[in-house]
């Protein structure tokens, strides 16, 4: 790496600007909780005013922050619409760690682990954060018979031992977007679910289940018909179709994504009914695709994900033993037009 | 950072394993240049074979490597469209330049240059990535004043003196998209974009404009009406409305973005018409909002985007002097139902 040739300026000016000693402008960069927030503020203002940047020896400050986090994006991962709000929460919340992430990719067909041998044979990272983890999932015991650092964004189903793990409670979200469709006035919640045997899938559908009986009784039930799609559109307007045939204005749909939720407004929206006001619909994932069509969804709460992870990584860093249990973040639902009921006057 | 306590795999454990000395298994980490390709693909197997990394001293490693990047995430750019496929492309390609990308995030309201400055300051990247250039943009100046090695995704448009630059051809994909129309059989050829004066906008009008005069005759013009709508769904279905009540059967509109290629989707869903079949719809991205509903769209090439800003990132790390000239790449049309007509016979 050469050396900018524009950085001229010596941690003497930057002393001398800031009018501290030049112990304090190294405490700054490399130990800043030995410095008091006042002075830090003064200090880093002169660096940044300055174009200070400190070259050579410091270099080895880097091995010296509290950790380089390596994050695996996949080819596949680009239109997942949890990753990248993810990373940049991610992102944006490792500054306040003393931290940084370092994504890195592995080409479709690439075996789950390569990627992770090679950031950790060449040291270039000091820990981990594995997002989608699925049963049979090699990553979290390969990482635990290694003792490498690491959060998971995702349940360890497979090992209950393994807690390091940071999710999102489907079942809680189903639960409120049913409940929410009961206080707007909609009076049977239908379901567009994944196909069985999806874990995320099952959790989702539980909580409509059980929010379901829980507000309805036998004399007037809360149940709707429900239908499964996979995730994708084409597959969610087909699956949509006969299950809006079952339904009347008035009645609601809860969906285990808001790709589901899209295939339930689009054929709305053919037939000429209005997402809402005629039947009311929410997703979940709290994506882009439900804030452009207006669709009621049940959002992934991405800062608390991030922050928790984050906390997960720094404790497994400093050699702390694994909680007692993984951490279960409530996700909240964002309210839109899809499920505003205009009911008709009698 | 402790030692994680899983590695106890040694250097002389990967030499044996490999036939090789400790010094090959040393400079297979720290020089591979100096490894013949054999030997280090045999050195690697067994590194990860092993489990093993290299520890204490090898931090310095990191320091040996051409760069870690710096790439600014912003909570806004989460929702956009390039932003997670470039920053996956940019992330595996890295590995081939021997680099790894350090993506750092600003809050909103944060002013631009703050991020670049900490990242800078605590000599925590090497170089960077500037994406989602603009007008009287405040880095590219920043970053030449101080010699700090970057390249741009995205036209410096200020100060053509400033070539460390990858863009993509804008006027080339449109003129490509109404090739494909009158390719297809689509007569007249409209226009949705956005409004007047954003850089992008006008030179990807301009290629509609062109392709249009270039294709037509005063007695059989090509071109069709053009109406304009901010990037936002509902602004696109308000403005695709009064454009598509002036078109006949058979003609298309090509479009500025996705997000209003889909506004003129919906607007043909809801009167009962086919994308495609009735009016043709082309959109500009490659997003997944595109291949979700079938839209044709002009792709921004994203590996390539990926490759030319690491090798630009690369020269300016090695001190090459600036090129010539910035590097405008060719986006490719994705064909789609959405641009195949079906004529009725006469």
């Amino acid at each position: 790496m050469p050396q900018s040739e524009g950085s001229r300026v010596t941690i003497h000016d930057v002393a001398r600007a800031a009018g501290v000693s030049r112990q304090t402008v190294s405490n700054t960069v490399n130990n800043p909780e030995r410095v008091s927030p006042d002075t830090l503020d003064r200090v880093r203002a002169a660096i940044a005013d300055l174009g200070y940047h400190p070259s050579s020896s410091a270099k080895s400050l880097r091995s010296r922050r509290a950790g380089a986090i390596g994050l695996e994006l996949h080819t596949l991962g680009t239109h997942n619409a949890t990753t990248a709000p993810v990373l940049t929460a991610l992102s944006i919340r490792a500054a306040y760690h003393d931290a940084h992430l370092v994504p890195f990719g592995s080409a479709e067909g690439t075996p789950m682990l390569e990627g992770y041998k090679a950031m950790w044979a060449g040291r270039l990272v000091d820990a981990f954060i594995v997002a989608e983890t699925h049963h049979g999932d090699p990553r979290p015991p390969w990482l635990e018979a290694r003792g490498i650092p690491y959060a998971s964004f995702g349940r360890v189903w497979d090992d209950p031992t393994f807690t390091r793990w940071v999710d999102v409670d489907g079942a809680a979200g189903t639960r409120v977007a049913v409940e929410h469709c009961i206080d707007a006035g909609y009076r049977t919640i239908a379901y567009l679910g994944w196909p069985q045997g999806s874990v995320v899938g099952d959790d989702r559908r539980s909580g409509w289940v059980a929010a379901c009986d829980a507000a309805g009784t036998a004399s007037s039930p809360v149940h709707g018909p429900e239908a499964v799609a996979e995730q994708d559109l084409d597959a969610a307007i087909a699956a949509a179709g006969p299950l809006v045939d079952l339904l009347s204005p008035g009645d609601a749909v809860v969906c285990a994504s808001d790709v589901l939720a899209l295939g339930v407004h689009q054929v709305l929206v053919r037939r000429g009914l209005e997402p809402g006001r005629d039947i009311g619909v929410v997703g979940f994932d709290g994506s882009e695709t439900a804030a452009m069509h207006h669709l009621s969804s049940v959002a992934q709460p991405f800062d608390a994900i991030a922050e928790e992870s984050l906390r997960l990584v720094r404790a497994a860093l400093r050699g702390e033993p694994a909680p007692t249990a993984g951490s279960l973040l409530l996700p909240a639902l964002t309210r839109a037009r899809s499920t505003r009921l205009h009911r008709k006057e009698p």
